[in-house]
């Protein structure tokens, strides 16, 4: 008795077991906008499950329907998350159409429920596919909601996030195996040739204007180019040139004056672009998406 | 002592005793938006009454002094959490005026503390009043702020829901009993008569601009509609009428092409109208609150 | 070994030992917004330090590099946070350039983890220094992210934020102590001279457009006014007079008609004035900053 009294004040003292797999974090993302009771309805669907569960926040103010910067949000934060971490994302424009309703289980440890409509494209891309396997609704949907048709986003993806997260089910009782591959959507990838590098802006800096590229940092570095030089950028927009100068490669901001345009590598180790204190995208109407070419050259 | 310490470990093995009442999670809801600090205040006086608490929002986003809204929103929200929840509602647009600070049972066995002054209109609808109380500010109010005249919502509120759902009070505690009634906001409500329902637009799903009535699913059975039929809907504002038109009753927006208006039943299985991917509300300047009208017939 | 036992249990029923320090609770602020991932990454660093800490947030609406509005806003909220609390505000335009990162205990013992811009001005002045310390980045630092040049919120100041509040490391182990001082921004206090109060506007309440003052209760008391008597109100910004009237004063706003101009304490006990149920702000205006003037008598 008195060892297993001993034993199991250990287990108390170490915290909950964290092992492999789930890690009780909930983190949810979608186009709902926090005005009205969408997204705490699925908060409240997933701390019924279970009391003890860390319920988190990526963000709930992408655009309506636009899955690709949903795609781009998982990409810049589900990295910085502990593995095991369960992530909801449900912006789902075609919803109860036939994408399926899955959960992807990357090659860092992280999980994803969504639905699979080109969501996960940059974090398969990035950190790799482990397991995707099929929400099975006969199980896994919350009781009583079969004749709501609409809102999967809490009676099946929080519902099952919260199951998966504080591990009342396992990573198989999600439902069905299915092939190792996720729903992509295309975009320009960047590309180093004789001196130039081309790539596109997936998102903006939307809080101060600043464009970012997915031109990595380590292109800039085949440029040649080195902070303090001068690095000429040009924006492309369907044929039209919307920006064509020299600008400086800083590594802060304070090097610069306020008010100078300035390159530098984001905190995605990416090269962007950005007025000083100021909001780029505004002032020469450079916005984001697949549409829009970035050619960086020394 | 061996059987004790066995015990002791028992109870902590089952985690904080759940049984009846209350249960550890505070959910907010207020128009005070999210820029500045009153809610966090409200959330560190939460805090400070127990380390222990789950603090969640439901939104903070209610127009400025609009109750109504406030009660669609708990309405929307509340059944989603577990019993013994206790939501903080601060909506209150005559603060210091004579109405009551109370904390409502509902028959569910949730909390809501509030200014009685209509926000709890829906809830007590349907989920029923099992118990009302008027807040004691004697003793539920928080210690040193009494020269302060205006922030109810945190010397008052927030921090009697915490003291409540943290079980260092009990519900008899807030404060002398109250006969088991609200103040109740007058509505329209839905009813069915010879082939026609007529409802209100009591809000719409704000991020998407769609059209939500108060007209259940049953009363569109009861007009013998079928999904994938065809439904006439009327829209009235003081008279004029702003929106005449058939429109095609489907169970999910994957069953029309985009830009259709389409009709369905929504996430709390009430009649709703909608642009698929687009913006109902705007396209036919159609909004919500008590003097819509919507009439819908075969 | 029994009263090892009954000694250890002992500990697990009182809590978290929270004797002196740190409480387990971070608090994030910045003018990040919540669009993109930026503020949920911070929070992933700062959970995978510790699943076991509770993670809130002060707003992340504070204006794009505006210093003196982040001050305000902890100011508004650090007293109402249980002692030990952790707070990170990030609002840096100075990114890289030389201004100090460190954290500040208060004596009241609360920490804030910040770059040292002026953000601290009205919590040290109103809580008071007790130590001042700076963040040893080789230690305090998130591994692997050296490569990172901008995101200090991240990389640094949430790491070290909850290393700090989970007692991963001791507020000494942050990094050497500095001088008890912190950068302050100049500011117009409030004056009393033969009948007339002078102050500034320091902070607008946002989400209704009433004006806060930063004049005490006590300088309205010398004037030897009382709540239901008439007080003159004149605005000024930069030599233009905005407004000049005769207002009542109020206790709460249940005592005036709809659209009166009310003077009022408000919650943090400054004189204030609003609109009855409608926007001063926006009606006058009447907006917040250094150059803002208002002059209060009898």
């Amino acid at each position: 008795m008195r060892i297993i009294c001993g034993y199991i004040l250990l287990l108390f003292m170490l915290g909950k077991p964290l092992a492999k797999g789930q890690n009780g974090i909930v983190v949810f993302q979608s186009d709902f906008g926090l005005k009205d009771g969408a997204v705490s309805a699925m908060k409240g669907v997933a701390i019924g499950v279970s009391p003890t569960l860390t319920l988190l926040d990526l963000t709930h103010e992408i655009p309506a329907y636009n899955i690709w910067e949903a795609a781009y949000r998982l990409h810049q934060t589900v990295p910085y998350y502990p593995k095991g971490t369960v992530f909801v994302s449900v912006c789902d424009p075609g919803v109860g159409t036939e994408r399926h309703s899955i959960v992807m289980q990357t090659k860092s440890g992280h999980y994803i429920v969504t639905p699979d409509n080109g969501t996960l494209t940059l974090v398969a891309e990035h950190l790799g596919i482990l397991e995707v396997r099929q929400i099975d609704e006969a199980i896994n949907r919350l009781k009583n909601s079969g004749a709501s048709y609409t809102f999967h986003g809490r009676d099946v993806y929080a519902y099952t996030a919260a199951r998966l997260a504080s591990r009342t089910i396992t990573f198989e009782q999600v439902g069905p195996k299915l092939p190792d591959e996720v729903v992509r959507l295309p975009y320009q990838k960047a590309e180093y040739s004789k001196g130039t590098v081309k790539g596109n802006i997936p998102v903006l800096d939307v809080q101060y204007g600043n464009v970012w590229s997915n031109i990595p940092r380590a292109m800039i570095d085949q440029l040649g180019l080195k902070t303090g030089e001068i690095v000429h950028v040009q924006i492309f927009h369907e044929g039209a040139t919307l920006y064509d100068k020299a600008v400086r490669l800083v590594n802060t901001f304070g090097e610069a004056a306020t008010g100078d345009d300035v390159g530098y590598v984001n905190s995605l180790l990416n090269f962007s672009i950005a007025v000083n204190q100021g909001n780029f995208s505004e002032k020469y109407k450079v916005f984001s998406g697949p549409d829009w070419k970035i050619v960086v050259s020394k």
